[in-house]
């Protein structure tokens, strides 16, 4: 029997998820038949893809529905809404938020390694023949080794950089030198030439990065924060670019999003700016979790990201 | 009985060389008794390590040469020397050269895949919160399949992109979905977002980005060229870029280099100039690779790189 999927949410979400889930379904069913729709009988749905800006709130008429897949990872405006009894998921996409964090992490890192703004900003026309070191000569320090620190040092590490990973319980990721706890951190600093930031934000990571800490790493260091806005202590940051001991400084998290325009980092020419993009679901990927999750449902496994209601996530 | 090994290259590259060389030489070679020279009765010459900026254009008196070895990984400026009968082999300097374009490449292909130039350069402090696609999303087509396009196919393919490479002959490396011969061009650059070019100079590659092939690319596709100026129709890819048919072009290498100051390429706002330093060859490691190759040739065994003297490489 065909399975009936109601796409519940905004209109732009289905104009980026129609083609992907589609795809998504047919890949991850098999031969089964699917249909994914914006509009059914509410006692012929199966499935419920949903975000909280979708224009239905009272499920009550879905009296078939077996689960609903959030499209976001938050669930706080879906958890306590009565009228849903049926299995509650968030979206836990491994694939996009880790590949993306990868990707930006790297990009960035081989940016600043190879000197590469010299070159896309150039109006002298200079032409320096002057190789950059191999990634071999420099050390990158990864502050927090969770699943997107570990992958980046990885990649990191598979390029040939020296990579450095600090985090608060000790952890082993091979390829990397990890050390823990808060005697840990100045040796993993010391000397680095370029400094990741993918801590969590918790009390005793707030400012991680501040006066003392950016003393420790190599003179002209470069700091990339694509974790949390609240690990770097802006004034010590801008300091630091100002007096020339720090180079520069690549952040894509912020204390206030998006970055009020007049931040003085917006105007610092030794501060790049990306606009919270390091990590993002992805319709592709949000896609193939989705009917991923879907397909498990079908066989009788748990889903994943399943939200206890109790404890509201 | 010693063997004699001439340095024929620029007198910058001896005072580079002589020490690496010598202790290069004394690792590899073991007990048997080596010297570096600069000069050297032609007869009694066993070795040549040769670059085109040498002194040496007649290889007539080398009677007992049993191979030349180039500094650099581009031969067109000896391979039609008829005077050369013995093997040559070009640098296969796998430490630094690949090395070295590896961190290039994918440093550029990142910079374009993340679109991070929007970043780098935004007076108008515009947060545009769209993230980049994956990685999994983006096809990029490498022209050339040697020691150096493979390994920046394979570090590409470990990072998620879709790799497609060409050669002359049909090559395997894992992770690239390979083709060769004048047929398989077209299917290796249809629809491809990215191409990366490291083919080579010969008469048969001359060109290969031409306005028919730059038409089999995805619309607003980059041209990334580490490889030699040649390969690229330079009125073609201009008129691409104008036409916003190519979005954009990273160039390392030209015709003429220095890239002259009233080169178009400078102007353009969709040209980056990098002043060749993609890859560079290295002392140390090139000297290790020339005395690892002299003890290879001892041993009896084929020289590495060694070139193909019809083909042209």
């Amino acid at each position: 029997m065909t399975l009936t999927i109601l796409f519940a949410a905004g209109a732009d979400s289905w104009a980026a998820y129609e083609r992907p889930l589609r795809a998504a379904l047919a890949e991850h069913l098999g031969n089964r038949d699917a249909e994914v729709v914006t509009d059914a009988a509410p006692e012929s749905v199966d499935y419920i893809v949903y975000a909280p800006d979708s224009w239905l709130s009272d499920f009550t008429p879905y009296t078939r529905l077996k689960a609903v897949l959030n499209l976001w990872a938050g669930v706080e405006n879906v958890v306590s809404n009565r009228t849903l009894t049926a299995p509650l998921a968030r979206m836990v996409d491994d694939e996009g938020l880790t590949q993306g964090m990868v990707e930006w992490v790297t990009g960035h890192v081989l940016r600043h390694h190879l000197g590469m703004d010299a070159h896309i900003v150039n109006p002298d026309r200079r032409w320096d023949h002057q190789p950059p070191p191999l990634a071999t000569e420099r050390t990158v320090a990864i502050l927090g080794l969770g699943a997107l620190g570990a992958a980046c040092g990885t990649a990191l590490s598979d390029l040939g950089f020296r990579v450095r990973g600090w985090s608060r319980s000790q952890k082993g990721v091979p390829g990397i030198s990890c050390r823990a706890g808060e005697e840990g951190l100045a040796p993993t600093l010391d000397g680095a030439d370029i400094v990741v930031l993918l801590l969590p934000d918790t009390p005793g990571t707030r400012c991680v990065l501040n006066a003392r800490s950016i003393a420790w790493l190599a003179p002209g260091a470069v700091v990339i924060n694509p974790g949390r806005g609240a690990l770097v202590d802006d004034d010590a940051l801008l300091a630091a670019l100002e007096s020339g001991r720090l180079s520069h400084a690549t952040l894509d998290v912020f204390r206030t999003e998006p970055l009020p325009r007049e931040h003085p980092f917006w105007a610092h020419e030794r501060v790049t700016v990306t606009p919270h993009i390091a990590s993002e679901t992805r319709a592709s990927s949000a896609a193939r979790a989705i009917a991923a999750n879907i397909a498990r449902a079908e066989a009788g496994r748990p889903l994943k990201g399943r939200v206890d209601r109790a404890a509201g996530y």
